[in-house]
């Protein structure tokens, strides 16, 4: 899933998605909830229609923002309470209400509101949190199937998230207590946040093997694409991540070793990033990646991104942002091809 | 012609100019001399291969950044000596020079290297400028006839630049010495530089119609789009204007008042403009203009791109730069088809 924060990907317009072949957006509720806001969403008929994309998107619950970017916030069974960051707003989100904004926004996969947390806190508390997630899932179901009608988008669906933090009993709790309520889909949370790498690996790998087989699996919020060819292996399905477009700003370019096969996706040195900035593209004449059929590879060169870098134009980013959500893309296709062929 | 300062139209790429029918760019000598430099330029083999643009393109001579640009400037008979607006480093730019860059970039079109003045000066010094200017558009053209062979494009064209300020027997004085040089086509230049509208009027008008028929007439830097229909009835046939890319970063768009017709252009307000960031345009699922055919108003709406400059999204900029050089270049196919009907 491609990252439109705040109702569109940065620099890039929908059209330039549809032709990277972008499949699904993500979106955050709680970006969207301070501006412009959820009387403003339903006025719009959802953010399908206000951004004129019609491609499948899935909403987070807010609640990992809120966790991130809040000020001062106060969780409490029925709610967290924080101040906004943009005018510093006192605001409340309660389960319910994450989903009567997701609601709003019409996404086709919603996420249940769960209690996010630093990765090295005490196993108690952890354990609360997990708990206190589940709870949060079913009021989240609840209030869905008692409130469908207000939905801008029919039969959205409802994924839980399963946490515990690097605990595999917290983990097959939260999975067991999350199954109980038969969600359209499950994702592992509470990972990619900090924790070391072997713990992120081990956890994702005990947590996707618990996982439902006939539901979607999600990692949410990874990875480097080594990393998601390994949580692929798992079993999980769907990812989401800024790295492609946050990179891409600052001229970290994606570039493939060489011609892509699914069986090159299995060796970590076909990876490659380049700085653009640099000096040493500054005189080169070829194409950033020569296996690489987006905007930048077809049209330019690396010296001309680099200028177009070094002179801080606008279109710098935009073609960077393009390209590596290309290559992201290309590897989730490659991956597909991989799987299909039992090669990954 | 579009502005194309850099190297780049601020936020388009050339797939987005060919898209939107921009038949011809302008690009900066002075800008390009700064960075990425004439030798970098020649080792791209020019600017339409460096950027990827196939279309026409004119390059100024670097004479007008030097004055409004740079710092410091001293203006000698030989040449202009300038600091880099970029890096304070001193940089020299005689007639030759600026020739020898612009062949390095390889425009179509070159412009002469004149003396630019701010349009309140001594007639005697406006008198002697284009005397001065006079001079250096035959330093220009012998130049180019003896270093044809470093030229990045074949049979580049050179312009020669009418100056005089609002002074009529200046201008004719300017004219004739510039013809008597067979130039490829001239311009006026020294107008829309803070004079009054009435002298603007006056002195491009007698000027144009002192200019030879048989060659192009270009206006330098006009202007608003009921300038530009006023100039075309003088006889001007070429322009370039920083108008369209710069309010658009600014938000401010451009709207016709109705569906486009050359009779139409000549009523001035024909030509309106908003300010999309007014909040009466927050609730609007109108596009922004349903007689335009870009991106902007193809796909999105008028809250949707309201919502983009609110949240500072680059986006913003990008769809608003398209829109505005879209309403640029449908004024100008519509002068066009006005000219071949007799209406303007």
């Amino acid at each position: 899933m491609t990252i439109a924060t705040k109702g569109a990907v940065k620099s890039l317009d929908v059209s330039d998605l549809e032709r990277n072949r972008v499949p699904i957006i993500l979106s955050n509720t709680y970006h969207l909830l301070v501006r412009p806001g959820l009387e403003a969403m339903r006025r719009r008929g959802g953010l399908h229609k206000f951004m004129g994309w019609d491609g499948p998107m899935l909403t987070d619950s807010g609640g990992y923002q809120v966790f991130s970017l809040g000020k001062m916030r106060k969780i409490t069974e029925q709610s967290v309470t924080f101040r906004s960051h943009i005018d510093g707003a006192i605001v409340e989100l309660s389960p319910e209400q994450s989903i009567e904004m997701q609601q709003a926004i019409g996404s086709d996969i919603m996420m249940q509101m769960d209690v996010v947390l630093a990765p090295d806190v005490p196993r108690i508390i952890a354990r609360d949190a997990m708990e206190q997630s589940i709870r949060w899932a079913k009021r989240c179901k609840d209030y869905l199937n008692l409130n469908r009608e207000q939905s801008m988008t029919k039969d959205q669906k409802l994924f839980g998230i399963v946490q515990g933090g690097i605990h595999e009993d917290l983990r097959a709790m939260s999975v067991k207590g999350l199954t109980d309520l038969e969600l359209d889909g499950y994702a592992i949370g509470g990972l990619s946040v900090g924790e070391n790498p072997e713990d992120n690996l081990r956890v994702a790998a005990y947590t996707a093997d618990l996982m439902p087989s006939d539901k979607v699996r999600y990692f949410m919020g990874g990875g480097k694409p080594e990393e998601i060819v390994a949580y692929v292996k798992m079993g999980i399905d769907m990812f989401d991540c800024v790295i492609p477009t946050r990179h891409a700003r600052h001229g970290s370019l994606f570039v493939w070793g060489g011609e892509v096969t699914p069986e090159l996706l299995n060796e970590p040195d076909f990876y490659k990033k380049i700085i653009i900035q640099n000096a040493e593209f500054e005189d080169s004449d070829e194409p950033v990646d020569p296996n690489c059929d987006c905007t930048l590879c077809t049209n330019h060169s690396k010296a001309y991104i680099h200028h177009l870098f070094d002179m801080k134009e606008p279109l710098a980013e935009r073609l960077a942002t393009e390209h590596n959500v290309r290559f992201y893309m290309k590897l989730m296709e490659t991956i597909r091809e991989g799987v299909e062929n039992d090669v990954i």
